[in-house]
């Protein structure tokens, strides 16, 4: 038998909750185990709920019952989810959790903590909602020395671009639409600034590359200085614009960043969507392997909740992957040291002269001019460094042909 | 300590020796085992070979062998495969494969012989080479009813119509070029004609619904016959032609089939060109979820290979989960109770009097022409049964203002 507490009785955990009632024949079959929710951890008031029988507001109930041996963490945030999960795996109990913070900010604790109590600590839904992709990574791509893992992780973000890319809309008009589908949160700074995907990728990277990255240490840009006109230009020249999480193993070291970027249409990830997620991984044996999804929504989350629940209960006598080295930090490479290609849009008194100045400062240039933007001049750089491109635009800015840098974004390569 | 025995030494036997030698120490880190190459099984002669002191052409010095734990499968076909999987189970052995012809026909038996015997039958790397598919199905999406399985299956098909689209190509210049690039085999049938498709979604379809389901029993048509006519007109609608390969559960039961269909270009299984595979599997709770990458060549498949070995070493004393049910046998629906809208191209002598009679059988239709094809009618039938569309078809042909009946393809709706 499989005892469960379901800690947070939010979006993530009533679906878990539904996903399990739903299907829980099935899912006792496919566990080898009888699957029984005991307790609901919540302070809010739900009386009149089906559920209310099992609610409770003071979490000694779940730690008082020895019939709970898998806790599920669906609360979010820091604060009482670290605390609870800690006190689950040193109490014995297995964790699942849905917490990309938590797992980014203290997941290498976590799992040594869960390792020093010979119990799992898994969070498949902590990334790309129900994709499968922390097991397939850690797991089916085992065999391979991954390279890089280039994802669109935040839901919210993609549907604002594709919201502004195909209705014209401008950033605030999209997130305003996003608002009413339910796809922004009401305080949206964590995704539409890049937080989320940051975190996301911080945990992707650090099963990719076996040692624990620190996404207080990826250089994270978000999306709310798009325009339409950035959208636009860039269609024009066959590009998308997405937001990026990106990781390279380079030298050794890793390199990691979010930036919103140009992608060339034929490019795996440009033609994703709305709110889906995609995660682009590239191993020595693989080559590239991409997953594609929901990236978040109440029961896709949960679907890949109770996945790991099954796993858990499948094996709860067994001693988990390490699914990343707990000793050591990843070393980091520096963000400056790495050559990028840069899409530079500037507004130019003198087309000409602007024309002669750019050449001179960047080299031999293809630039690219369109009726629509009379007094807009665009070029793609060589490829080059942060430092090398902040150089030059500050070289050129306040000269007598160029009166504005529009917009720069980085190019990503396929 | 893991010993390993790799019968046959082709492409994915020598791929999965040399995925295991370039990554011993990280394999073995992974896997919490020493993973030791101990044996290799093949007949041909290797001398001078760097493994040749592991090669042996007699199975009994692998089954007389107590070090050997692990059995790796890369014979494929029938034959020697199913017996030495079967002597491996019955001793005591794992067996890891990548033989979908085995899994499709014994598997269900084989699985049957492994849990009896205590031990793991896996074949991760028997559909899609190295995209991780059979352990994202069985286990993430565990909780999860899944709905459907649609996949582009085959990468040597693939290749064929992206060549003939891009191109401008027939079929048999496309399969030469695939020929020379090493991408079709010297007898490229089981490609072409579909079964390696079939096998491979009755594979995926066996674990999606949790019931063996016979590939004998999925209809089957291959590419052959696709013109790149076909491909042209289609494209002028804005669709693609692919090789798809689907299952879906209906009322209880499995309906499957393997053909050439018709997407929008908008679909996501629409832009997989090249060798490229995609399975776009969904679920009640999951919606859809895709997984993309190289479906075949020796490196993916054999990191797939070598990901099971792994996780089988990590596992030596646990029992698997069901992958399916090896009591019974899946139930499945007569193909022609089964909806889909039809493409059709007809040849007319008089295009007013051929709109005329075919709205006759069909109903109310929209026709489509393109200056390039001046005697060529085309349109979409309503959604209906193969039944409905043979008996009209037979109708039309023959008649005065109809030629030639030139082209009848299924269209795969989103």
């Amino acid at each position: 038998m499989a005892g469960i507490a379901v800690l947070g009785f939010g979006v993530v955990g009533s679906g878990v909750v539904e996903v399990i009632r739903k299907g829980q024949e099935s899912i006792n079959r496919k566990a080898g185990e009888n699957i029984e929710l005991r307790h609901i951890l919540d302070i809010r008031d739900f009386s009149g709920h089906p559920e209310k029988r099992l609610i409770t507001g003071n979490p000694d109930v779940i730690f008082n019952d020895p019939g709970v041996n898998i806790v599920v963490e669906t609360i979010g945030g820091i604060g009482p989810a670290y605390e609870l999960t800690k006190r689950a795996l040193l109490s014995g109990r297995h964790v699942v959790s849905s917490n990309k913070e938590l797992v980014a900010t203290h997941g290498t604790e976590l799992l040594n903590t869960a390792r020093q109590n010979n119990v799992h600590y898994m969070f498949e839904a902590s990334v790309g909602g129900g994709i499968p992709i922390i097991k397939p990574l850690s797991e089916c791509l085992a065999a391979n020395e991954i390279t890089s893992v280039t994802g669109i992780l935040n839901g919210t973000t993609n549907y604002i671009l594709t919201c502004m890319a195909r209705e014209g809309k401008d950033f605030d008009a999209a997130l305003n639409d996003a608002r009413r589908e339910g796809y922004a949160e009401a305080n949206p700074e964590a995704d539409i600034e890049g937080m989320d995907s940051c975190r996301k990728i911080a945990i992707l990277s650090s099963i990719a590359y076996g040692g624990h990255v620190d996404y207080r240490n990826i250089p994270t840009e978000g999306i709310s200085h798009i325009s339409y006109e950035d959208l636009k230009i860039a269609d024009m020249m066959n590009y998308r614009v997405k937001l990026i999480a990106l990781s390279r193993k380079i030298d050794g070291k890793v390199f990691a960043r979010v930036c919103p970027a140009m992608l060339e249409s034929g490019h795996p990830l440009a033609n994703v969507e709305d709110v889906f997620n995609a995660i682009l991984v590239s191993g020595d044996a693989i080559g590239d392997v991409m997953f594609y999804g929901r990236g978040a929504g109440k029961l896709p989350t949960a679907s890949a909740v109770v996945g790991d629940i099954i796993d858990v209960a499948r094996s709860m006598d067994r001693s988990r992957m390490n699914i990343w080295n707990q000793d050591g930090s990843q070393s980091m490479a520096d963000p400056n040291s790495v050559d990028t290609r840069y899409f530079v849009r500037v507004k130019v008194r003198s087309s000409e002269e602007a024309r002669r100045l750019i050449s001179e400062k960047f080299g031999e240039l293809e630039f690219y001019e369109f009726p629509d933007f009379p007094d807009q001049l665009m070029f793609k750089t060589v490829i080059s460094t942060d430092g090398f491109l902040t150089d030059r635009i500050s070289e050129l800015r306040g000269t007598g042909s160029i009166s504005d840098i529009v917009t720069t974004l980085r190019i990503l390569e396929q």
